[in-house]
């Protein structure tokens, strides 16, 4: 079971800090990649493989033009897609539902995920699209902290014990101060 | 019990986004008020103050031209202050006992908490003066994700079933599409 972000309508120059917090809220909180829907945008995308090379796991980072047969793609292979919006239903409310997919006839596997958080306005169509509309809350916020709590409620806190194989950099919790280990390969 | 919110360093031009959403995050997840430290910007914070106004509650916000002051009245009516950083003890490890800070001789009241992120590299004062180093995962990402993690956890997800009173305007939880009431005063 893999969880996939897709980041619609990423714009180069207003976009390029909160889309970078979403990226590695993603890596950091257990998803396998993103995919930036948007106006392409390589600087950023090679900031974030740089990123998760220095400080380990098997993040990806990739483009696409169009959204709708990335979600169409997702679906044909089994898996789930929910859109993270502030008026959709409340994250409680359906977390057991999205974390009970299972794929038939596969021995009960679990589902792969593909969790959508729009940057500008998000098209009707993706209302349509997703097998779950998801609100964190219903109030104004942040489609980052929104993908934070998402992915922290499916994984069940499970996610902040990951351990990132291969790490250039490392960090070990301290009290106070900054204890950084660098591994020499 | 109220928990405030220090977002140290703002920005005018660069932080006006990452604050905006420090500051409805705080909100959205209980948080009583932010105080912004760094270049005092009054647009921000009457856009914030709009923004609650139109969606219900009591969220404060403000501007200190002196940080350290802040939390020493702070721990002087006797809070407790929680600096997150990635170089922390673990969420998971130190929570409980964030939680469990009583007033003395007040009957065991729980404690009120400053929670201190950074918009800039925050100073070594920060680690000392604060009860608590918290990192939210010891990986590069958000300080909108982490204190949006730190905020749920410390309030276990009753903060997110908050209602907010005298709102102007009120999303309805849909499966589908946007429900939004609007209410004449």
């Amino acid at each position: 079971m893999a969880i996939w972000v897709l980041r619609y309508g990423h714009r180069r120059m207003r976009d390029a800090r909160a889309s970078t917090h979403v990226a590695l809220v993603a890596r950091a909180l257990g998803a396998k990649g993103i995919i930036f829907e948007g106006e392409r945008d390589d600087l950023l995308m090679e900031r974030l493989r740089k990123i998760a090379k220095e400080w380990g796991g098997e993040f990806e980072v990739r483009h696409t033009a169009d959204w709708m047969k990335e979600i169409g793609k997702f679906k044909a292979a089994g898996g789930w897609v929910a859109h993270l919006t502030m008026y959709g239903q409340r994250l409680d409310d359906v977390i057991d539902e999205v974390r009970k997919q299972k794929k038939e006839g596969m021995g009960g596997m679990e589902k792969d995920g593909l969790v959508m958080v729009g940057s500008q306005k998000v098209p009707t169509e993706a209302y349509q699209l997703a097998d779950f509309n998801i609100s964190v809350t219903n109030q104004p916020h942040s489609e980052i902290a929104a993908l934070a709590l998402f992915l922290d409620h499916y994984f069940q806190g499970t996610e902040l014990k990951l351990e990132f194989g291969g790490a250039q950099r490392r960090i070990v919790p301290s009290k106070m101060g900054k204890n950084v280990i660098t591994c020499n390969e």
